[in-house]
């Protein structure tokens, strides 16, 4: 009998760090340290790239899901920590548009999502995007190829509605993938990389 | 007690629907019909939206998963035909990379993959991707904002060592996608769509 269901589940320790990061969550650069913190547990845990995101209601500010990337975790190429995120945060509230709400929800990434969770941030109703970074660095640091991207990927994300905030504690997330970079130990799931176009 | 765990799980009719084509499965019309097919059917079953996807080994050409767009069965919105397809396929092979394989796989479309699923592609791994058409008709007829996409998508599938074929039954393909923009009980799960950009 073929295997007919799919998923993934988010690891416990997720919870911890977020519980134990709980009092900062108030402010941008304690949401974007969490975020840090996750990548990096993410890493010594092996469940996938020191990728994380966070579900976070705009007005109230309440985190709604923090998830992780669970590539390795889960086999599936599709698990970054965007989708987790999205995913589990649709779950909890019951609806596939997390925009159609009395408060609608932002997500947090600790870089500019790859071509695949930059879709995934459109379908999924967020009304903001607020990331660390969008740079080159991710790229360069860790190996990953992170898929070809519009030069207006921003902008796009405006003309739907999308408020796109750039630059968090951009040094502490480049940190993060440094570490990672400079770690023999770590799997970088590309697939296949450009041969340059 | 929150929500941890999120999936999808393939529709018992997608099997069948399979078992009724697998004679014809060995030519590429075959293919696109079943697709098709596919796509019809989740309208009227109501799983989502127009959509449907094989991952179809590029040598034997046994099909390996075929899925359909799962986001209002589900209530993710990622669960588009491609990543329930790609999903399944990594279950069942358990791999990550579609690519890593003897017999490597491609993907088959019912049209272009949208901004998400374009990438979704790229991180599968799969060797090729063929689909029945690449042109406006999709969002013209069926009112989906498919998201941004590159001019150059293709050549950047291929520079990533994926062979890309656009134009096996296309007109078929644009008929499902008139009925569906037709259709007054559908639901067109766009979260916010561009103001023009």
């Amino acid at each position: 009998m073929a295997i007919r269901a799919f998923g993934a589940e988010l690891p416990t320790w997720v919870d911890d760090e977020v519980a134990a990061a709980r009092a900062g969550l108030g402010s941008d650069e304690g949401r974007m340290r969490l975020l840090n913190r996750l990548a990096e547990r993410n890493i010594a845990e092996g469940s996938g790239g020191p990728f994380s995101a966070l579900a976070v209601r705009s007005g109230s500010g309440e985190v709604v899901a923090a998830g992780v990337n669970l590539v390795l975790a889960s086999g599936l190429s599709s698990m970054h920590a965007e989708v987790v995120t999205i995913s589990l945060a649709q779950a909890r509230l019951g609806t596939w548009d997390l925009g159609a709400l009395d408060d609608p929800l932002e997500l947090w990434v600790n870089w500019r999502p790859c071509a695949m969770c930059y879709g995934a941030t459109l379908w999924s109703g967020v009304r903001g995007l607020v990331v660390a970074g969008d740079g080159p660095e991710l790229e360069a640091l860790t190996g990953f190829d992170e898929g070809p991207m519009r030069g207006d990927w921003a902008q796009q994300l405006e003309a739907r509605g999308v408020r796109v905030r750039v630059g968090v504690l951009t040094d502490e997330a480049v940190a993060v993938f440094e570490r990672y970079g400079a770690d023999p130990d770590v799997t970088v799931y590309n697939a296949r990389t450009s041969s340059g176009v």
